[in-house]
């Protein structure tokens, strides 16, 4: 069965005015891809109903389904409704179903619903309702000629709990294909290298193995999708090609976060972490506290700044920074000897670098950072240069000091791949 | 004249699968909406020739002018020149301009130009050149019948540095409207208050202005938007009256920071600053030193996660820890005292809350957080109630801990609008 033509139609004045991103296409498609759908095209325009009117009829002509996203709220602009009704020619009319709902939603917020609210409830005619698990507007499903049309609200939370019954109904409708997709996260590979890699093997990889990227800040996601129940075998074929050449790279599957991983790793080991920042502010310490349960690994952390905080904090030798300068082997030595004693903690890092926009030198140019990280028995300590804007210097940084603690606790060899490159 | 209808045509696989989120398209529709042109539809569709060649077509012959982005890098998958010049009938040639830049752009940076740069040479017969100042893809500009199509590289940066060329030759074509826009940054009010206090003062709000916003986090973007020269008057008026309710709460105009802000009153009042954080975990500090310049007013904070580090590393008695617990009135204040001293600062901030999900409690439920700021001989605690997940929570409380220093720096009453109001 040929995969069925699916479209999007995004509606709201902000997407048009650039006041808000649309992540919500984004989030539709990457569902819709798990089923084998990849959409065909999306269309966003306001809320003016004769253009709406308009690009809904060309879609509905064009595809054999379309998915419409926002314009279900409470409120004047939201038309979807009652300009589906009118191309169907389906009055609106009030959907007991959907009543309920409001109701209940109602009911559990306490309030009376008014007017704004009991709009909701009324949908075209033969509309089958979509239920909204979290919000009060439910969508609905309509034939308009050959084409479904699904309905779905604006909010992302709302949309992303609706979106498995959207899937289902849809494909009970047009069709979708097998598709059976595993998402791996990496960090510290380059998609070009894997895909190079990849190239090479030739006959090695599975042909019935796609293998796809999505590039995130600071992790690259890897797909690897087959079509069939069939091949699933093949999928885990080239899995293990991934991990037999990248597994130090691969920090889990689905949505693995690099933060996450760590805390995982010392709660396993029973370890505690800790910080020593300069560079990068108190980035580090952030996004290891932005994990719940993060409590349970960290105790403290220390953003030293300047050097007199360095020093007077941390114990930093006064003459070593006068010596060698903030961003040296001796200091992040003992920022992190300094950090782990006065937090107590059994691994830590320190970073000690030039983020820029000033501050470099010949020596040391923009970028240059020392790390120091592991324990007080076997401390690593390596220079790099990592390029790119200050903020995006500080990402990296704060995500290579994660991803070598995340080695040290792994037992894996001292320098990564994207140390040992760079030295070359 | 009436404003020209203008769309945007946006290509790319990695736009269909979801893998990437499109912040072009609001980039661009940010951009044409300061020269008055609301863009009409967004239409985005894959790599195929095609479905390229299909929405190109339709879009020519519906608006005045289209915008097209991605498609212009050196690879096979970039197909917008080959496809505009076979609709416009005009063959591929080599561009002596585009090929200059090119041969100087590689040149740069110490390489051959290869085929694949040279591919971006070969532009439509008598397409206008669109330079970009950042990387090797120029665009071009074409009719295509009755309609300006203008083309722009897919790489953000690129495109931006771009946008100025392509409005100035968008509008030279098909007119474009005079346009004001005063954009001001706020900190702390809702769009709903904002919006209910300009319907409340009726003829008192210039009707030449109109009042929108953007809702980012943490702050909220307020747009002053007038059509005409003779009403900028009007937009001072409408400015004016804005300062004079929420003048507390306006950070600056066009794309003011509120770390930028607080670091430049430090810098002005020639004072440092320090951070001391249990919940945020080193947000706060990691938010102060994105800013460039943030060594001259920040020399160190403390991430204080645990109990004893609270102790150890602040001087929060042990006692008053027991009796009261880590989130209270008397461990920020002493927490605060303790990072003033420690970090040699004048001002600061600290806070102890619960981010969840876990560690609520019936007194102190998710989302609790006591926040101590201001100096050694001024020193103020408030508790709050910060609603939304783990990471808003953070982010919220981060925020709100810089606004205080903000607002005590610039000498405003103690307690905000944003705490009175929670009080009630």
């Amino acid at each position: 069965m040929p995969s069925p033509a699916i479209a999007l139609l995004l509606t709201g004045h902000e997407l048009m005015t650039g006041d808000t991103v649309d992540t919500n296409s984004a989030m539709i498609s990457r569902h819709l891809l798990e089923t084998g759908i990849l959409v065909a095209e999306k269309c966003t325009v306001g809320d003016e109903p004769d253009a709406l009117k308009k690009s809904l009829l060309r879609l509905s002509q064009e595809y054999d389904g379309v998915i419409v996203n926002g314009g279900l709220g409470p409120t004047e602009d939201d038309l979807t409704a009652s300009i589906i009704g009118d191309l169907c020619g389906a009055p609106l009319v009030e959907n007991a179903e959907a009543l309920a709902h409001v109701e209940a939603w109602c009911e559990r917020r306490g309030i009376q619903a008014n007017s704004a609210n009991l709009k909701q409830a009324w949908l075209p005619e033969n509309a089958d309702l979509i239920p909204n698990p979290i919000g009060s507007a439910v969508g609905f499903s309509l034939s308009l000629g050959n084409c479904l049309v699904l309905t779905t609200p604006g909010v992302p939370s709302e949309l992303e709990a609706m979106l498995p019954t959207v899937t289902t109904m849809l494909v009970a409708a047009v069709g979708g294909s097998e598709t059976y997709i595993q998402r791996i996260q990496t960090f510290g590979v380059g998609e070009s290298t894997i895909q190079q890699w990849a190239n090479e093997l030739g006959d090695g990889w599975p042909s019935s193995v796609t293998l796809g990227f999505r590039a995130g800040l600071p992790q690259l996601e890897l797909k690897l999708t087959v079509a069939h129940a069939e091949h699933v075998p093949d999928q885990k074929r080239a899995y293990d090609l991934l991990v037999n050449r990248f597994g130090d790279h691969i920090l889990g599957e689905k949505d693995a976060r690099l933060a996450q991983v760590v805390q995982a790793l010392l709660r396993d080991q029973k370890k505690t972490m800790t910080t020593a920042e300069s560079c990068t502010g108190g980035l580090i310490a952030s996004m290891v506290t932005r994990e719940p349960g993060s409590s349970a690994v960290f105790e403290a952390g220390l953003v030293t700044y300047a050097n007199s905080a360095k020093n007077q904090l941390l114990g930093v030798g006064e003459n070593v920074l006068n010596t060698e300068g903030a961003v040296s082997e001796p200091v992040v030595r003992q920022m992190l000897l300094g950090a782990l004693e006065r937090a107590g903690a059994d691994i830590g890092v320190a970073v000690s670098g030039i983020a820029g926009p000033d501050g470099g030198t010949a020596d040391k140019p923009v970028g240059t950072v020392w790390i120091a990280w592991g324990t007080r028995e076997d401390l690593r300590t390596h220079r790099a240069q990592i390029p790119g804007s200050r903020s995006l210097f500080q990402g990296l940084v704060a995500a290579v000091a994660l991803d070598l603690i995340r080695r040290h606790l792994l037992g894996l060899p001292a320098l990564p791949h994207y140390f040992t490159r760079q030295a070359q």
